[in-house]
């Protein structure tokens, strides 16, 4: 089969956009092997064409005129790798409109605009693809989509942001979240402002897209209940190592039978379970199926080859299904509600500062099984004037526990309670709720 | 896009074959939803028709006879399933020489004759797709060639056999090698005759596959060199239990200067290692490449529905890649040499029983850095009437190791040696040789 020529444009020139360019470049022979096509990028949307650039493209190349990209129909492909909602958004919305197919790395734009650019994609007969947009080179969406299109991906599982989960590794080593995260920006794992990493939101918007490619129903950002890592503090860490297990920071989606509950949040998991061991700033997405059982993919989460890496996957993916009507629907073809938040289940955590004196278990005690909550595992420590109970709970309804902690909180043996924390401990039976 | 009607052929109708149609038939939406195609299973070749089967296909469908498959212009996908090496080799080739794309689960098949079904595949413009053939639903074929096309994986570690893994799993609980593959068997992680598993030819064929996909250049199954697992005895075991590392069964591809070194025998496995902590009958592997670092994918290796899941997915694959031409060419593109096994470099464990006197410490040691082979751990025990030296090496050549090991034999302070085995520890670091 004879080559052809692809021009393929850039709405960005920064650390990902010159990588694309580069791997395009020095690999322009692995891909005509693997797809019959010859790729170049023609032009890249810059703002300032004139400013020095590591791996600077050919001349002419840079452009600040979006329209130069917009109506050169000689341009099959682009990859927005600008960042951000506004241009972005309405870059892609009209490139699409326009029968152009788009690579995006941008999982805010996916997150939140996800339903009017999937439906101008299909509309237009074209594919928008987004690998890079979760978890940089691990290829979560293609298997997703095109590896286990039979395989009713019931459950997602994972730990999706890199800077939290070097936090709370550092943590446990001895760090206070303070160094730990000051360690972590030292390194380049955390932004200036983390604010996005640590409160969970990041997580939540690639959540967000893993649960909508999953379940084919829409997942919104605003969909996802989401709490970071910011309140975690020593005990919390202490407590963990107590009972075997550390704090991760997990994100997790399942479809039951009335909809879908998808949410992040620090959880207790149990150090023999592989998302304990994922180290450092690497991520891990663990897919629950039917017919698969459960498929883990582990890679870093983030970095600018790597997802360099997984935007041209996805351009060679494009060229190698064009025409065929091969992923031009959006992923969500369905719709299905988001579970009350109360209704969710998990094992549970929490701790009680408690009088020592008798009778304050069987109290407490008594308030769980009232809401049919039973205890899986119960540590007492003496603490100053009285005690700390450390509180492991069998699957319980999100909503009994909060009552349970409330009925507990008016106790008068009971002087403190913490947040409660899901708990995350066998494989395949695992379940992780609202925190 | 209007959808499409697709005739699919089985060859075979046992567990897989049956799942197949059970799956093409359950998830016919989803898979029409994704690719516009509305597939259903035409013909299924089997020895006897008349048989009385799990999940029976429509009426009509099965058959005895190739030749109404191989005439039926209609058919435009072949899966085969039946196994073996005679005749299902025949059959795939005449199906690709009439130009049928064609999937395959057969990893004997693919190891062995590989370059003459692939060479016609291309020749009539088809695809072969054989994702079935390595580690059932982990969709490792899938992201080598298409996920990560511009990253030059270099290397490629696996735990690729879950009989073995199993086992060796069992054996470290305190079973003998005898009881627990007799578990294995009762529990159906093994075949009644497991000589495939436990010889380490399963995992040498599916290397041989990895290797060749990963480093674009055919790698056959003699070009692996294997050892199993039926020589472990419990003074492995336990010697891997006192340097905090375990036994498994490793596969090991290195892209390397000079060509491809690929190979499969147990090793020592850092505790802390991910390969170390892959459950029972779990297969995993590991890409290491440029781009991506490492990317590690786990799941069920083995089973029917599975298997099944892969094959749907690359019949689903082929579909969305109709006619673009991609994935048309032999993946092995460049013909490289085996390295010769001499080459191979690894850190090494191995165990000398040698008499308690001054002197024969420094003459161990005289050995080995005669040959530039350096000592990383050494522990050693009262043994009897001797002591037990417990030798952990830095990275080496197996040649070099294999003379030391000869020369130490010699010396009269020596009464006995195991046999060495590779080392496995740190991530991105380890390398895995000859043993």
């Amino acid at each position: 089969m004879a080559s052809v020529d692809v021009p393929v444009a850039l709405l960005g020139y920064g650390t990902v956009g010159s990588a694309v360019n580069r791997l395009l470049t020095e690999s322009a022979a692995d891909i005509e092997r693997a797809t019959g096509h010859r790729l170049r990028v023609v032009k890249a949307l810059v703002r300032e064409p004139r400013k020095e650039r590591d791996y600077p493209p050919e001349g002419g190349v840079l452009t600040d005129d979006f329209r130069a990209i917009l109506d050169d129909p000689s341009i099959a492909v682009v990859a927005e790798v600008m960042g951000g909602l506004d241009p972005a958004g309405d870059y892609v919305l009209e490139l699409l409109r326009r029968g152009r197919h788009v690579v995006t790395a941008n999982k805010q734009l996916v997150a939140r605009r996800g339903a009017e650019l999937f439906a101008a994609a299909s509309a237009a007969g074209v594919q928008l693809r987004f690998e890079a947009s979760v978890c940089a080179a691990i290829p979560v969406i293609k298997v997703l989509r095109e590896a286990l299109v039979v395989t009713n991906v019931h459950r997602v599982l994972g730990i999706v942001n890199g800077t939290t989960n070097f936090v709370l590794t550092e943590m446990e080593a001895g760090k206070t979240y303070e160094d730990a995260l000051g360690e972590a920006q030292e390194r380049g794992f955390a932004e200036a402002d983390p604010t996005d990493d640590v409160s969970g939101a990041d997580a939540a918007a690639k959540m967000a897209i893993l649960a909508t490619v999953a379940f084919n129903s829409r997942v919104d950002l605003d969909d996802v209940d989401y709490s970071g890592i910011t309140r975690i503090d020593p005990l919390d860490v202490a407590a963990a190592r107590e009972l075997d297990m550390v704090i991760r920071l997990v994100g997790t989606a399942r479809l039951v039978e009335d909809g879908f509950d998808v949410r992040v949040s620090p959880a207790l998991v149990d150090r023999q379970h592989p998302l304990a061991k994922v180290d450092g700033a690497f991520n891990a997405v663990m897919l629950q199926g039917d017919a698969i059982r459960e498929i883990t993919l582990e890679g870093p989460g983030a970095g600018g080859i790597e997802t360099a890496s997984a935007v041209v996957a996805d351009i060679t993916s494009i060229l190698g299904t064009m025409g065929t009507g091969f992923l031009q629907n959006d992923a969500a073809w369905r719709q299905l509600p988001k579970l009350p938040a109360g209704d969710s289940r998990s094992p549970f955590y929490f701790r009680l500062s408690v009088e020592d004196r008798h009778g304050t278990l069987a109290r407490v005690a008594d308030a769980l099984a009232e809401r049919e909550i039973s205890i899986s595992r119960l540590v007492q420590h003496p603490n100053g004037t009285g005690a700390a109970l450390h509180v492991v709970t069998h699957e319980a309804r999100a909503g009994a526990l909060e009552d349970a902690l409330a009925a507990l909180g008016e106790l008068p043996e009971v002087h403190a309670r913490s947040q409660p924390l899901p708990v995350v401990s066998e494989r395949g039976v695992t379940e992780l709720g609202w925190a």
